[in-house]
């Protein structure tokens, strides 16, 4: 079957045609194939929730039940879980084979992992693109499920709407939180696990913690207490984010979030096409040339741009 | 004192000088002052150590207990530690104070911080150039220590000549370096806090999964044993080090390593010079409109980049 095919039995509504597109998306490098451009201008319907937090914390079964509970409520759900914990191999370690128990045996709940090709960075932009892509399909909760570790696994958390900070209790994982910058891009905490001991202590001292912060504008991120495996907490979860959604729409922020990633989304396109017309075989071969000779790095960057014209009539 | 008057003293080899230097390079934004430029002609004399490794492993005390070797072979060093660990807060969390008592007592051995501001991306770049500029002050050998966790950790520990992987016996370790993709940059494993119970046996695990790697060449890479807050094992690191080094220039691999580097960094410079260039009001404004009204960001892309000349003829 040809691209074209898949795309038209995407639109009807295949899953099978949506597991390619994303597969697509997932091998292509960064690239997206020129057919399946045009859908991208259909972004921006599913509402967007973001999942982070340290390894270990739940996150994938407090997802898992999350899906189900808007599955109840008649919605559909798309998962991307991002997983960068196998930058080298070539595949997730926790790849769907885990997952097989997951939500996904309900078709409403379609759940992809993506695992690192190359460098995170494009990791976090294939994660992105299979999310509009989800959105695109009719999805109406896309939840973007990442480990909170580097700069660019937060990169995808604030491409969501809403943030959700999953932690456990043990001592020594706020103050890993705040390491991590986890405090600033939480819309939502949850202390998973919370039968554990010391979790009533973990929560004070989130929340104090998050009082400090001086730039909370209007929703200070609530606290909420869950054990995800027993599905406890996870109906406050979906009611807290619907509280969030209602916030940003009535603040106007769900709009201008929307409109900010378009943004990014366009100026990191047109950087890369703007790169890969730039470095053409002259311009490569006076690089490696300037290499070999060892000479100064800004000299050469300097004599390459020269003459670029800055102004858009120029060109 | 203005800047070409700090730069003449870094050229007379003043350590106030030095650390002002990369003070600029740290404050920069990725942005080198002008004046500055010309030095990072002279880069490319000093030895380049990498060290890496989860946290906790021991990296800092391995690293302090090295350079005292090396300065009692009467040669000078330079450390770099990057500390990611506060990507938000704007200063490392374990920074120039705990440092105090490092190998940085002796003038010999100048030892530098750098904490994340704004994005890994911009520390990975920094601490490039700040060992660059270690390098032009005349360091013997240069020591760029990381937290191997993310991928722009790692791209720090690959601008290295050779690359230490510093781990610890506790069981899965070996495991998460596989993760990690340390098993893949590491030329020498280091396992410390060796005296640790399971010690050997993560030895073993270690060289096994070293030996099954295919692509091995003609280093593979040893699998040392150390305790570094006594010194056990630090001569024998220097010694395979310097063995390394001599492999390295032997096949010629220490020269490609170098022209690679000076191939990124120029291209680096070139494409931060460029996007400077190309994102003039005009673009941005378009940019803009476009993502405020939706646009399709694919079609917008190719029509802010049409017709730029691909040529080298053409600008």
């Amino acid at each position: 079957m040809d691209r074209q095919t898949w795309i038209d039995r995407f639109e009807q509504g295949d899953l099978r045609a949506l597991s390619r597109v994303i597969s697509w998306i997932e091998n292509g490098g960064g690239d997206v194939p020129a057919e399946l451009k045009p859908i991208f201008s259909r972004v921006g319907r599913a509402f967007r929730v973001g999942v982070t937090g340290p390894p270990g914390a739940g996150k994938s079964t407090l997802v898992d039940g999350l899906s189900l509970l808007y599955r109840q409520e008649g919605r559909t759900v798309g998962v991307i879980a991002v997983d960068p914990s196998s930058p080298f191999s070539g595949g997730a370690l926790l790849g769907d084979r885990v997952r097989m128990n997951r939500a996904g045996v309900d078709p409403g709940v379609f759940i992809r992992s993506m695992a690192t090709r190359g460098s995170l960075g494009g990791l976090a932009e294939a994660a992105m693109d299979a999310a509009d892509v989800l959105d695109v399909f009719g999805k109406d909760v896309v939840i973007l499920e990442t480990v909170g570790v580097g700069q660019s696994e937060l990169d995808v958390a604030r491409a969501a709407d809403s943030t959700v900070v999953v932690l456990v209790p043990e001592s020594g994982d706020s103050v890993q939180a705040m390491k991590a910058g986890l405090m600033e891009i939480g819309d939502i905490f949850v202390l998973n696990k919370s039968d554990r001991p010391a979790a009533d202590h973990a929560a004070d001292e989130l929340r104090s913690a998050l009082e400090l912060k001086s730039d909370m504008g209007a929703w200070l991120p609530p606290v909420l207490s869950a054990v995800a495996s027993r599905g406890q907490g996870l109906p406050e979860l979906m009611d807290t984010l619907k509280q969030h959604h209602r916030h940003l729409a009535e603040s106007g922020a769900l709009r201008e979030k929307r409109v900010q990633r378009r943004r990014q989304r366009i100026q990191q396109i047109t950087e890369k096409d703007l790169l890969a017309r730039f470095w053409n075989p002259d311009r490569l071969a006076r690089r490696d040339q300037a290499a070999e000779a060892g000479e100064n790095p800004f000299s050469v960057a300097g004599e390459l741009v020269k003459g670029f014209p800055g102004k858009k009539e120029d060109i």
